[in-house]
């Protein structure tokens, strides 16, 4: 909020200025969330967030991608362009028009992510780990971006309140 | 150019209605670039391009994110947005604000590729394998998306004249 990721200490680590960051001991930082999970998941072991055979890892990452442009990016651009944000030292020049679009490319993405969760696990978002919880963040920044979640979706709505899956409740609460 | 990515048909295989898109024998569909590219490293043997180890797999997706949000998504976005594209039928009402803002973002972002290929292979580009792709598919099309080059941006200028590697050469010519 104060603009720490503006300034040139932090711009050495990322240029692109965004967070979040991971830090190696060896002085190399690594970004953004994708690359962080992809770094944590071969590292440790345990449940795979970014799968194990080749079909789970390209379907996660497609997954992955919608979750993103569809969800996370659009509700960010929104809250971003069409909205005080972070203020305007932070925010400098806004597009409206393009933040107005995001939200339709939101609510559409909405739309389809309520039908996936209607489906069975299997062919559902339950067995996408990484897009699951890119998708849940960004329905979190939802309401402070001013995005509804339309009224008809309510396998999402239902998600959302419930967690997203056993990790996000056990980090975030019920 | 027809729109055929605009069927409800292409629409069934990848709602985002953009390619690429691989067809699974399963009628499962993967998308995008990097999931595509995910699986092809998960199943084929050979020279990787998303990384073997941690550390690589982490440092080839944060350059794949630069590559593409500093060069490939901007030079995209100017193109769509801020130029004839592929005409109304496909641009629809575009946002040529928005557009010029990614025009920066490229230029900025040319200029961060050219320093970090001026840097020793270990440090730069070069064992980046995906994002490398990423990089210089984006630089390819920057002409018809009207994003100059900088005329400061020597190595970057010299490697897109080159080829960003052997096997772009060989398939792309030199």
């Amino acid at each position: 909020m104060g603009g720490a990721h503006r300034t040139p200490a932090f711009q050495a680590m990322n240029p692109g200025m965004a967070v979040a960051v991971l830090a190696q001991d060896d002085g190399t930082f690594v970004f953004d969330c994708t690359a962080i999970t992809e770094y944590i998941d071969a590292s440790i072991d345990g449940p795979s967030l970014t799968g194990k055979t080749p079909k789970e890892r390209a379907l996660i990452h497609t997954m992955q991608r919608r979750a993103e442009s569809f969800v996370m990016d659009a509700v960010g651009t929104c809250f971003h362009q069409t909205t005080d944000g972070f203020g305007p030292a932070i925010e400098g020049d806004q597009c409206e028009g393009w933040g107005m679009r995001q939200k339709g490319i939101a609510a559409n993405g909405m739309q389809y992510f309520d039908e996936l969760l209607a489906k069975p696990p299997s062919v559902g978002g339950e067995h996408f780990p990484m897009a699951d919880v890119a998708r849940f963040m960004g329905l979190g920044f939802a309401d402070v971006a001013r995005v509804d979640v339309p009224a008809s979706c309510a396998n999402l709505a239902d998600r959302r309140h419930r967690g997203a899956r056993p990790g996000v409740t056990t980090v975030l609460g019920d």
